[in-house]
């Protein structure tokens, strides 16, 4: 089936954002906690966690424009800098679905979605203690893109922790270990399975294709 | 296993590149597509491909900085501001992480990778024939990230090709039936798995959890 720009325009509005959210492809699925100055803290699911840099190790989310609920993240975010990013389980995909429901800002989603807050001495905002891969974030800068009022919030990783078994090998992290899992749509969880891993790509070393 | 900012700091360049590109979860495995005014075609594999909006429907990627490989993709975006975005499948995932060597401007990852141009009418750069899921894209503005150096590249959607069952369901695009691929670190390969979609999520009808 081949849509163009007009019959695009055209879909049902919640057929198009059923169908935008899938067109990148998997998405990682992350919970991002912050809390704020009076001790309430904040916990929503992001799907739109992306690589920027590995040095200095920057990592970015797009936040949906003003009104929209992970504002009180943000608000959090610009007052003390500190946010955290945490993977995401099939054993708790479900409670971090409904952190995306729009709670009021004095209710946490951590008690509210049954899910529990942890903390390290250098890093303001609480872990999720569920998840099994997570950072520690210092805000650094957040991008408008104009299109869509919507921003890039840029962060550097100030701590990371992981299951030491990640370690082990000499490999990339294997994330079906760690069992994180993805998003795709609005509303759709995906577990994954490795089938490859390939050396650094050198022109001299490319095989003979076809 | 934690580690702090100095210690991410120390790490041995390769293992914190090999680290940090796994932190954000699983990736969303593309290939970036583009034609030079020549006629010379360029295809490179990215993993940062991140929905930005439904409304209208746009997408951006990270590009790293000048000098790297996938500049070539740049310069024909900025020329002719059209490229192709397409998902990766198991049957091709070894050609497409391949297309990500540093090939001279003159060769076309195409033929090299054996991979296949498919055009239509109302884009100019080429599909990927071997993609079930893909859009065209229209360049709209690149925003510097000057942390690193990087661009985030926004494009509009002009057109999409997915497979006609796509739209048989009410439900979510099912990626797993699609079969589109992930990637975590730089190397590793990942299929994905459903198994779970739950609904759009109201205050009035969140579970109690706990």
């Amino acid at each position: 089936m081949k849509l163009n720009k007009k019959a695009l325009e055209n879909l049902d509005r919640i057929e198009r954002i059923k169908i935008i959210n899938a067109v990148s492809g998997i998405k990682p699925a992350n919970l991002i906690a912050s809390i704020h100055e009076d001790g309430i803290t904040n916990v929503a699911i992001f799907s739109s966690v992306v690589h920027l840099g590995s040095d200095p190790a920057l990592l970015g989310f797009i936040l949906r424009p003003t009104g929209e609920v992970p504002r009180n993240t943000y608000d959090n975010i610009l007052a003390n800098k500190s946010y955290t990013i945490n993977h995401i389980h099939p054993e708790f995909t479900k409670k971090a679905h409904y952190t995306s429901a729009k709670f009021d800002a004095s209710i946490s989603e951590f008690e509210r979605c049954g899910l529990t807050e942890e903390y390290i001495e250098t890093c303001k905002a609480p872990f999720v203690k569920e998840s099994r891969f997570k950072m520690g974030m210092q805000f650094v800068e957040a991008l408008p893109i104009k299109q869509n009022n919507t921003l890039l919030v840029i962060g550097e990783i100030t701590s990371l922790i992981l299951p030491d078994a990640s370690f082990e090998s000499t490999e990339d992290i294997n994330l079906e270990e760690i069992n994180s899992v993805g998003i795709s749509g609005l509303n759709s969880y995906y577990t994954v399975t490795k089938i490859a891993e390939y050396p650094y790509a050198r022109t001299s070393e490319v095989p003979k294709f076809k």
